[in-house]
C-alpha cells in the first residue's frame, strides 16, 4: 500500500517536469523516499514520460538494491541515494537538464541571489560543485556526483538551499517530498532564466542585500511565515 | 452587488496574467478598488489560479482591515493600499514576477524608452525604486515597498508612467481599473523583453527622441487621441 | 465581389500574424490593394483579432479617403498608402511590433545577412530608416514614416528586399499580396531572432559572401528558381 | 512494400521536426535510405508539412535519379546523397534551419562541448564547415555543400559526431535511421540553445574535461552502455 502511494507520488512529480517544460524526450528523473521503510522510488531509465505507469516506477533500498520493479532504474540513482543518505531531512530529489539551470551549471557559475523570487526559495546563491577528478569519473561516476554535491554542502544547509548545479552537467534539486523537489526544479529554472537576463541587462548587477534576502526567505519559511493560507513548516 | 462585480473584475484581471504567461504557480496578484466605498478587492495569498473563485477574492478597506472574505489576502496587500492612498486616480494594481520585467528590476536599471511600443504606454523610462534600508525591511516591509514606490514618483505622474520596478524584486503596474493594470503588466513584460534584446544587439542603443515619445503617447492618450475606435480618456 | 475577396484575403493575412505569434493584443496590421480599382483594404484600428470579420476591414482609396466600412482604419494607413504609391509592384503591406524585428529597429541596426535563411527572402541587409525630424513628427507623422521608408529605398529594390526597420519603431514588410506581406513579416521575425543570437555567440560574425547570398536568393526567385513544386515569378 | 515502410518512416521523421518546433513553414527536410536497394526517400520541396502524405515522399537512387514519386524532391537532395555515399553507416539525414543551431552556423563557431547533455550525443565539438568558394557556389552548390561536410569529417567519425554546422547556412544531422537523424536534430537544437546561454552567462566557460566527455558518450553508446532499458548499438 505504501509503495503504491509513493509510486504514484513519484510518477506525478515526474510528470510535473513535463507539464512545466523542463524535459526533452526522456531527460530528467524524480525520486521519493519512504524514510520509515528506507525505500526509494525512482523513474526507470529511458522510458518516455507519456507511457510511464506507477508500476514502472522502480523501488530500491538505500544501498541501490532493486527491491521491486521490472525495469532498470534511472542511471542517476546512485546520486539520488547519496543525497538521501547524507541529507537526512529530505524526502524527494529531482534531476533535470532544464535549459537555463543547465546553462549555469555548464558556465560553472553559482546563481547569485539577484531578487526576491530567488530568496523566496533559496537562502543564498545556488552553488556549483567542483569538477570531478579523472579517477572519480572512471570510478563510480554517479555515486561520485552525489559525493561532490555533499562536499559542496559541507558548510551549507540543504533545507535552506534545496538545489545545486553539478559542474558541466545539470541541476539536482530536493525537498520534503518528490512533489516539492520537482517544484523546486521548476522554480530553479525560472530563477536561472531571470538571472541570465539580469546579467545580460547589467553585467554589474549586485546580489540582494542580505536583510532582504533573509526577509523573503523567512516570509515563506520558518516559524513566522505569513505567505499562503496555512503556515508551512 | 457592487462587491460582486468588483470581485469578478479582479478575478478576471488576475486570470489575464495567467493567459498571457506572466505567472508561474501562484506568483503575482491583481487588485481593484471601489473608490466610492473605499474598498479594495485582492487575490488571496497562495491560492492556485485555476481554483480561484470570485468569492475567494478578499475585500479590505484602505487601512488593511479585512471586510469580507475567508482567506488571507495576498501578502503584498499593504503595497497595493499605499499606492491607492497616494495615487488618487488609479483604480487597479497588478504585481507580477514576469520574466523580463523582473530581470530589469533585478538589474536595478530603468527601462529606457527605446521605441514607440514603450512610448504608447509609458511616457518616459520605467523607473526603479531605491533599495530599502535594513530598518525598512525589518519593519513593515510590504508597506515600505509602497512608500518607496511613491517616493520614486515624487516628481513623476503615475498616470503617464503606470509602472515601476522595485529594486531586487519585481514590477508593480496600475491603471484606471484592475483590467487596465493587468493589461499594463502584459505590455511592460513585452517592452522589457524587447529592450533587453535591443541592448544585446547594440549596447549603445539610444532612447527615442522626446518628440516621437510625446507623439506616440499622445496618439493613444489625452484630448487628441486618434488610435482605436473611440476616443479614450 | 472583388472587395469581398480582397477583404477576406486581408483578414486572413492579419490572422496569420496571430497564428505565428507576431502580435500582442491589437498590435499590427496588414493591408492589400486592388491595383485595378486603386482600392486598399486594411485592418480597422484597435479591434481585437479574434473578433475581426471581413465586413470590418476598411476600404480606402490611395489618397486615404474611406470608400467603404464603418470603422476607423488602422492609424498606420497613411504609411501603407505611401508605400503603395511609390512601390508600384507591391500589393500587400504588413506592419508588426514583433519581438526581435522590433528590437533591431530599436537598436537602429540593419539586420546583416548572416545566413541563407535571410538570403532566401531578403537580397541584402534589412535596412533601417533615418530618424524622423521634429517637424516630420509634428506634421503628418504616419505619412512621413512612409516617406522615410521610400527615402531608405532610393537606391534599393523593394521587391528584392521586401522589408524595412523604421528607426525606434518597428518593421514594415510587403509583397505581391497581403498574404505574402504577412509571410515576409513572419520570416523577418525569424531571421531577426537568429541574427540576434548569432551576434551573441560571436560578435565578430561576418555576413554571407555575396556569391552565396545571390545563389540563395535566385534559387527561390527569378527565372531559374528551382525551389518548391512550381516555378514562381 | 519496403518503399512503403521507408516512406512512412521518413514522413514520420519529418513530422517530428514539426512537433519539436524545429521548422517554420516548409523549412527543413529529412531523408532515409534503404541500403539494400540503394534507394533514398526524401521530403518533396516546398510542400506544407500538414499536407504531407507518404505517397508524396520522393524516391531517388544514390545518383539523384528520381525512381518514384510525382513531386520534385527537396532541393537539398544532392547534399543528402553525398552524405549517404561517404558515410557508409548512416541511414538517415535531417536538415533544419532550427533557431539556435542555425545561429551557431551563422556565427561560424563550432559548438563546444560544455556539458554532459552534449557529450551524451556528440563525442566532441560540433564542427563548422569552411565557407564554399565562389566557384563551388556557382557550380553544383548543393552537392558541394555535401562535399564540404565530408571534408570537415576527414579526420572525424560521423557516427560519434552525428551533426555538422554548414557555415552561413544551417545544421545537417544524421543517424542510423531517419528517426534517429531527426532525433539528433532536436538534441542539437537543445544543445545549441544551452551553449548560447552558457557563453552569455560566462564568456570564459570551459569545455568538459575529456574524461567526463568520454564517460557520458560511452554511457549511452558502445559495448558497455548502461542508459535506458536495452543496450543499444
Amino acid at each position: 500500500m505504501l509503495l503504491k502511494t509513493l509510486r504514484e507520488e513519484v510518477l506525478e512529480a515526474n510528470l510535473e517536469l513535463v507539464r512545466r517544460g523542463l524535459v526533452l524526450y526522456t531527460f530528467g528523473n524524480v525520486s521519493g523516499i519512504d524514510r520509515g521503510e528506507g525505500l526509494v522510488a525512482i523513474k526507470p531509465s529511458g522510458v518516455p514520460y507519456e507511457e510511464l505507469t506507477p508500476a514502472q516506477i522502480v523501488i530500491s533500498d538505500l544501498q541501490g538494491t532493486i527491491v521491486d520493479g521490472k525495469l532498470r532504474p534511472s542511471s542517476d540513482l546512485p546520486t539520488h541515494l547519496e543525497l538521501y543518505r547524507h541529507f537526512s531531512n529530505i524526502c524527494g530529489v529531482a534531476h533535470t537538464h532544464s535549459e537555463f539551470a543547465t546553462a549555469w551549471a555548464q558556465a560553472e557559475t553559482p546563481i547569485p541571489c539577484f531578487g526576491t523570487t530567488h530568496a523566496d526559495y533559496f537562502h543564498g546563491p545556488v552553488p556549483v560543485t567542483a569538477r570531478l577528478s579523472a579517477s572519480e569519473i572512471a570510478g563510480e561516476y554517479e555515486l561520485e556526483t552525489g559525493v561532490a554535491i555533499c562536499r559542496t554542502f559541507a558548510k551549507l544547509d540543504p533545507r535552506a538551499i534545496p538545489a545545486v548545479l553539478v559542474a558541466g552537467h545539470a541541476p539536482f534539486c530536493w525537498g520534503a517530498s518528490a512533489a516539492e523537489a520537482a517544484h523546486n526544479a521548476v522554480i530553479l529554472e525560472y530563477v536561472a532564466r531571470m538571472a541570465c537576463h539580469t546579467l545580460s541587462i547589467n553585467p554589474e548587477s549586485r546580489p540582494l542585500a542580505h536583510e532582504l534576502h533573509d526577509k523573503h526567505f523567512l516570509r515563506k519559511h520558518g516559524r513566522n511565515a505569513y505567505y499562503g493560507q496555512v503556515k508551512t513548516q
